[in-house]
C-alpha cells in the first residue's frame, strides 16, 4: 500500500459524532478530517452507524469540490496505485454510468489499443445495468476476467487493453462505503459518486479519463439536469486531480443499438470493430472515440481524430487488438471470427406490434429488466444464447403484428414472465416523435 | 410485553433500503411501516447503520403528527406498560429539558403526592444537564434509585410518588435507538424527541404531562423558537395519543436559584418544600405545580389551583410527602429535618467580582461543566458536599471583588479547573440589564 506524505501539522483527531454533526450543519471537512475519515473506514475503526450517518449528512449538504477531490485521493491512496509510467504510450481510462445495449466500452479498448493508446479497464460494478461487459465477454468461451495486478500491468504493456472484474485491491475504502451506500440509501449523490469514481479509475493509472453520463429511463440518472451535474462534478474534480477529463451527457431512453444480451451483444461489437453495425453505436463510439484520441494527444483536431478512429475500425485493426485482447484472456477467438459459432437460443420469436404507428418511447430499463429475467440460470449466470435483437428504435414506423423485436430463448416459463417486460417497455403512436438527441453535452 | 393488536390488513414488508429512501426523498410513513420499523429495532434485524441513515433521513425531512405518535406508541409498546388503574387518584407525569441548578422535579413529585395526585416519575437521560436529581438525592445517605416495577407500583399507591431510574423495560426501544442517536448527531430533532420521550412518560402510567422545555445556554435547547417548537410538537402528539398535555417554555440562561451541586441542591429543595427559597424557583414550582393539579382535575380554577399547591408547601405535607419517600426509597430521613447535618464540604471561598457592575449574563452550561470538576470523584461519582451557592443572578448589583457565588470543595485543584469555567460564566456590564422572562409560552 502506498503511504502517502503526512503532513507535519499537529491535527488533533475530530470524535466521529463531532464529524458527522459538523456535515449535518453543513460544514465543510478540512484535508485531513477527510483523510481521518478515509483512514478510520479503511482500519475498520469507524462504525458501520456513523459511515451511514455521515453519507446521509452528505446527501444532503454536498461536498466542496475541494472536500471531493481529497475525499477521492483519499480513497484512491488506501490500496494499490497502479504504476503504468515503465508504459511509454498516453494512457486513458473510460468510465460510464451504464446504460441498456451498450457495447462502447468493448469497442473503445482495442479501439484505443489500436490508434496507440493504452486502456486499463477494471470493470465496476457501478458501471453495469442490467447485464454488465463481463457477463458479456463471459460469453466466449474460455474468457477470463480476472487478471492479477502483475497481469494486468504486462497486458496492458503487451496489448493496450485489458478488460477486467474492479481488483479488491483498488481503492477498498471505496469497496466498503459503496457497499454500505448501496444498503442506505445513499448512491444517488453527486460528490460521493464523483468520490468513488475518480478513486478507483485514477488508481488504475491513466493520465487522463473520458466519461459517458448517460440519462434516461435506462440509467439510474433519470434527470437530465442531474446527468450533466454529474458530469461537470467529474470533470472539475479530475482536473484539480491533475487529470485531463472530458465528459459526454448521452441519451439512455432506449438500448444501444439493435441487441441486447450477452452473446448477441459480443456479436454486435464485433460488426462495430469492423466499421459496421447500427447508427446510433456507430455514432457514440466514434464521439468517445474522438475524445480518446485527443485527450491521449495521438490526434489534434477534430478532423484527424475522426479520421484515426475510423481507420482504425476500417482496416481491421481495432478488431485485431479485441482478438488479441480475448487471446490473451484466455478466450476462444475462433468464435470472434465466425460469429454464427457463438451459441444459438433454442426459439426465436417476434414481439408483435399490437397496433400500427410509430415507436413514440421505449423503457430501456424495462428491457434490461425483461432480458435479466429471460437470461438468468438457476446458478445465477446469463444463458450466452438469450437475448433480444432486431429492436425497433424510437422514431421506426410499424404495422400492427410486425416485430419490434426477435426474443432469442431457452425456457418458455422465463419467456413469459419477460415478455411482459418487453411488451410494456413500448409504446406507439400515431405521430412521428422527434428523434431523441444522443449527445446532449460535452463537458470538458 | 404487552401484544399490540395486528392489522388485519395485509402488509407487505418493505426492504430497509426503501425505507431509507422513503423518508430520504420527504416521504410519509405508513403506521404499519412505522411498526415494522420499531418491530424490526427491537428484534435486532435493522442494522445499525440502517437505523442511523434514517434518523440523519428525519433529521433533514422530518415526521408528521401521525408518524410522530404511531412512532411514539410503537416505542411505548416494545416494552413493559406500567398499570396504575388500581390507583384511585389522578396520575400526572413531569417531563423537563433538563437544565442547571433545577430542583423543581424534587419537589413537585412530594408536591403532587400531597395534592392527591399520583407522579410515577422515572428519571431518563434527556432530563439531565450536568447532574441529574438522582445524582442529588443519592446525597442523602442510603436513598436507593433502582426500584423493580412491583415496588414502583407499590410506593406510587402508597406514598404517591417516585424518584427512579428509567426501568430498562420501559420503551425498549427507545433505549436503544437514543443511543445510537447520541452518536450520530440525531439528538436535535423535534419528532426523534417527542416519540421519545412520550414512548417513555406515557409508558409510566400516566394520564397527562406536564412538560418544562427549556430554552437558553444551560439547555440543549439554545433557541427559543425551537423550544416553542418542541412544546407544541410534545403537547399535539401526546394529545393525539390521548392524553393531556400542557407545556412551559422556560428560561435557563442562568441557573435556577441559587446552588448548583447535589447535597447543596436537595437542601434548597428542602427550602421550597416548606414555602421559601428563591424566587426564580418558587415561581416555577408554583406554575409546573397548578399545571399539575388542573390538569389533574384537583383544582379547577386559577385562583383555586394556586390556594391548593401553595397551601401543601406551606402546611408542610409536600415536605411530609418528600421524607415519606425518601424513607421508602431507604434514604436517611434525618438529614432532611436537620439540614446542617449534610456532609460539608473543607473548604469555602468566594468567586470574586472582578470589577463592579452588574451581572449582565450568565452561562449557565459553564457553571455545570465547572460544578462537575469540581465534585466527580475518582470512581466517576459526585462529592456530595461540593458545589456552589449564593449565585448572584441576572441583574443583581455587585462592587468589585463582593463574591459572584461561594464554591465549596474538597480538593484544591479540582477547585483552581473549575474556576475557569466559573470566572468564564459570568459577564458584567455597568448597566443593569432587562431580566429575563422566566416562563416565555404556556402551550395547552
Amino acid at each position: 500500500m502506498r503511504k502517502r506524505i503526512v503532513s507535519a501539522r499537529k491535527f488533533i483527531k475530530p470524535s466521529f459524532t463531532a464529524l458527522v454533526e459538523k456535515k449535518r450543519d453543513g460544514g465543510e471537512f478540512s484535508d485531513e478530517e477527510v483523510r481521518f475519515i478515509v483512514d478510520s473506514i479503511l482500519d475498520e475503526e469507524m462504525p458501520e452507524y456513523i459511515q451511514s450517518a455521515l453519507a446521509m449528512a452528505v446527501f444532503f449538504q454536498g461536498m466542496s469540490a475541494q472536500e471531493t477531490a481529497i475525499f477521492a485521493e483519499e480513497m484512491m491512496l488506501s490500496g494499490e496505485v497502479i504504476d503504468l509510467t515503465n508504459i511509454a504510450r498516453p494512457k486513458i481510462d473510460k468510465y460510464s454510468t451504464g446504460g441498456v445495449g451498450d457495447k462502447t466500452t468493448l469497442v473503445l479498448g482495442p479501439l484505443a489499443a489500436a490508434c496507440g493508446v493504452v486502456m486499463p479497464t477494471m470493470n465496476g460494478v457501478d458501471e453495469e445495468y442490467g447485464i454488465s461487459n463481463l457477463a458479456k465477454l463471459s460469453s466466449i468461451p474460455g474468457f477470463n476476467p480476472v487478471l492479477d495486478l502483475k497481469d494486468f500491468k504486462k497486458q496492458l504493456k503487451k496489448v493496450g487493453c485489458t478488460f477486467v472484474a474492479q481488483d479488491p485491491e483498488i481503492a477498498p475504502v471505496d469497496g466498503i462505503f459503496y457497499k454500505m451506500r448501496l444498503q442506505t440509501g445513499t448512491i444517488p449523490c453527486l460528490p460521493l459518486i464523483t468520490g468513488s469514481v475518480l478513486s478507483r479509475k485514477l488508481a488504475e493509472g491513466a493520465e487522463g479519463l473520458v466519461i459517458d453520463v448517460k440519462w434516461g429511463n435506462g440509467s439510474f440518472i433519470t434527470d437530465v439536469e442531474q446527468a450533466k451535474q454529474l458530469a461537470r462534478s467529474i470533470t472539475r474534480v479530475g482536473r484539480s486531480m491533475k487529470r485531463r477529463c472530458v465528459a459526454l451527457v448521452t441519451d439512455m431512453n432506449q438500448p444501444l443499438g439493435d441487441t441486447v444480451g450477452t452473446g448477441l451483444e459480443i456479436q454486435e461489437a464485433i460488426e462495430l470493430l469492423h466499421g459496421r453495425g447500427p447508427e446510433d453505436l456507430k455514432e457514440l463510439v466514434l464521439k468517445l472515440g474522438m475524445e480518446i484520441v485527443r485527450l491521449a494527444g495521438v490526434a489534434g483536431s477534430t478532423l484527424s481524430a475522426k479520421q484515426t478512429v475510423q481507420r482504425h475500425l476500417e482496416d481491421g485493426s481495432a478488431f485485431e487488438k479485441f482478438k488479441e485482447m480475448v487471446a490473451a484472456q484466455g478466450g476462444d477467438t475462433s468464435v470472434l471470427d465466425e460469429p454464427e459459432k457463438f451459441p444459438k437460443a433454442k426459439h426465436i420469436r417476434k414481439l408483435p406490434a399490437p397496433k400500427r404507428g410509430y415507436v413514440h418511447t421505449i423503457n430501456a430499463g424495462m428491457i434490461a429488466d425483461g432480458v435479466v429475467r429471460l437470461a438468468t440460470l438457476k446458478n445465477g449466470k446469463f444463458d450466452p444464447s438469450v437475448g433480444v435483437s432486431e429492436i425497433k428504435k424510437v422514431g421506426t414506423q410499424v404495422k400492427q403484428g410486425e416485430p419490434l423485436m426477435m426474443i432469442h430463448y431457452n425456457d418458455e416459463a422465463k419467456m413469459e414472465e419477460a415478455l411482459e417486460y418487453l411488451k410494456g417497455a413500448y409504446r406507439l403512436a400515431p405521430k412521428r416523435p422527434n428523434p431523441p438527441e444522443l449527445v446532449v453535452e460535452r463537458v470538458a
